[in-house]
């Protein structure tokens, strides 16, 4: 694969994961959404089939990892790291691509997050805080436990997908994907209560610097004195199970 | 495939996906559904899984395209643009059929559509809308939003279906139509908020053209000023997902 | 194929069926239970995962059939019709097999349907109907809709099924049974609003037999007035499907 | 396969499933979860998704059982027992590991599941009682019932398995472990209602050790009273299946 290929297949890749992802939160979230108050079950199937459409579209060009922390795990796995740069960049930029086709795709959604004259706080008319949209917020704020969390959520989706790729004729039915997309609904469901699952350095990072520059009412704190946990978690999570992976397989 | 294969093939199939999609709209609305208000999950499965089964029931005659944002992504990738007037044909004729069949799957609830005597707007016993059910209807009308969330959303189904042709083997365990069915899934997860995901011109004309004539009590307004932006926004989508294509893989 | 083979591939696969199938609508029916109130879309994959069980485990023995509408139109589509009967009496013992597995495995929660000293009719306390998690009831009783309603919903069933055969790939990767479950769970899903779907004549009629007979507290009517409709609108379905697929494929 | 990788394998793999099975618990009971009461059909996908993320992980070093009822079965039914007790030594200290992993996972959930200053029972602040994230508790307590229970759904797990291994195509598509999955799913949402379905002695009794001895503030009884339900009936409806297998197939 060439650089190009590889760029331009995570740009794309990551791009949808994103849309898809911060789509479903914004589905669930806003007001004047379809889907408003859908519940944990939408959010989580939601990234999980984006996982799906971004990975099978950037197969052929890339392999379709749209995530650090599988980037380094695998480099870690198989000790090739002179393309590890180009993955990176493709997902960062990627990943500010997506936040912004689900701004779009929300626009008219996040243009009515104003105050309606004479409401007051806590009231129905009241703006809806937006950062959850595209970065990640822990419930409780605990740097150390929150970083466990994260740290144990990635090397469950990085593990096995390194495993994955010994099981008998999964490559050949094209059926990886589809199990990697139903593993990040696993996930979701099992292991986001507390921190809302980045398990990308990617997929938290490129939303949040979009979010700190996007014109949205209402907007609310872009919370940067958070936005090293889901860099940092994921990226130990990812060469902890490449490291595993090599002392078990 | 000849036309005539083509042709009964796209109508059966895309009136499948019509009887699951309208149906599941009718089960979450309609009173005196058992699905009465089960929410979004439910809306989004039914629909893809009805693509599951028109799909997969139309492949062995025209390959089950069903959408013809989908048809016109694939013209402007092969460039052969011979046969697409009768996947069009097929598709709206499909769609139309589809709406019937899912008004007489709910014909004694669309029957009780009545308002009870005595009763006055906003109580228990007030019919129910019921375009919602046959065609989409935006949460905010705003054309220019409206378009771009359809565009973004129809790229986001026609490009990743024109990059899961690359995907090694994919095609040859015929577990293609299953992805593009939980991709389906994944768009109105994520992308139906704003508008309700048509991403299919023939899906949301269809219907409305059936709406407009059916004899459905308290049915209100087929709102024909609404309509065009669900079929130029999918055109234009599937056109800019062909394009991509061609300059990316 | 042996005779026996059919048959005990036919108990045990139909067995299966019914017992998730009846046992999800005990899960989301009963007091005392850990899904109660957990929603259609429960009621929909439990049934449908209740295929997927039951028709693998049948597949070496009968093929997994279980289903009288199933049965009559693949006869229709071959033209072979000399051990019919055996799949339809094991189609209707494993029905009765599964209701009675499926009253055991929530035989707490039915002994516990008993009212409460001193309560009165519409209070928390009242007894469960109890026929609704072995048969189907209309949520509007109008025998000629109901009927339209289960002849549509299974020729949604058996034409889809009858296609996938000729569908490449799809036999020989094992993943046919899959995608009828996840049929299966949209039609539940699009369809299942009205009359519950039968769209499976031993589906019905076996668990109403067990019905009437086990002792159940306070278990109400096993309403034989309506029990025509699920078996002789599927079987309706069933053969339309079979007419429709020699037509047209 | 060595003693060594089926031990390896059953530890990560059973670690795996724990994890995602008691952490869904978790995100669904704790306060300050994101996905807190989101709902029986959240448990049962978390727990069918953690038997793929684990099942996919093991296979490659022991097959990925990850139960004494299934390796029981699978040990009646091929007569070959030498290397049981190596799979049911990892799948208990599997099963121990993940329910520490998730203990780490929801730390902070777990930390903040105090009584609130000032607050009586019942109110808002009360603490949440453990033990449901860990082990299973019946809803009606009753052994005979509880028992009966267990055996059931045990049986609808370990013959499907068995049986899957005839079926053509699956193993070599390596499809299997994903209907396995989703088997689990079906048996959660319809056989899990009266007792939380264990189906499993080492996803029951592992996590309860280690339920025993964490410090988790209020964290209510281990009920080791009930403990030896979910370990004997799941072992008698491995066995049964076996048994069921050997006789019909």
């Amino acid at each position: 694969m060439s650089n190009g290929d590889i760029f331009v297949g995570e740009v794309i890749g990551t791009a949808i994961l994103i849309l898809f992802g911060a789509g479903v939160c914004a589905a669930v979230t806003l007001r004047y959404s379809k889907a408003r108050a859908s519940g944990w079950v939408v959010i989580a199937f939601g990234w999980g089939f984006g996982v799906l459409a971004g990975a099978y579209t950037a197969a052929p060009l890339s392999g379709g990892q749209l995530n650090p922390a599988v980037t380094i795990g695998i480099a870690i796995d198989t000790g090739k790291w002179g393309k590890v740069w180009v993955y990176l960049l493709g997902q960062l930029v990627g990943a500010m691509l997506g936040a912004v086709l689900a701004y779009l795709v929300y626009l008219a959604q996040f243009q009515a997050n104003v105050r309606k004259s004479g409401t007051t706080e806590g009231t129905a008319d009241e703006p809806v805080p937006t950062l959850g949209i595209f970065s990640t917020i822990p419930e409780i704020r605990n740097p150390v436990a929150n970083l466990i969390t994260e740290i144990i959520a990635t090397v469950s989706l990085v593990l096995p997908i390194l495993a994955f790729g010994l099981t008998k004729g999964l490559g050949e039915s094209g059926t990886t994907v589809l199990i990697v997309s139903l593993l990040v609904v696993g996930i979701g469901l099992s292991l986001g209560g507390p921190t809302g699952y980045a398990i990308n350095p990617a997929r938290d990072l490129g939303p949040r610097i979009v979010h700190t520059f996007l014109p949205i009412p209402n907007k609310g704190t872009s919370d940067w004195g958070y936005a090293w946990i889901p860099v940092v978690g994921p990226l130990i999570g990812g060469a902890l199970a490449g490291a595993i992976y090599n002392a078990a397989f």
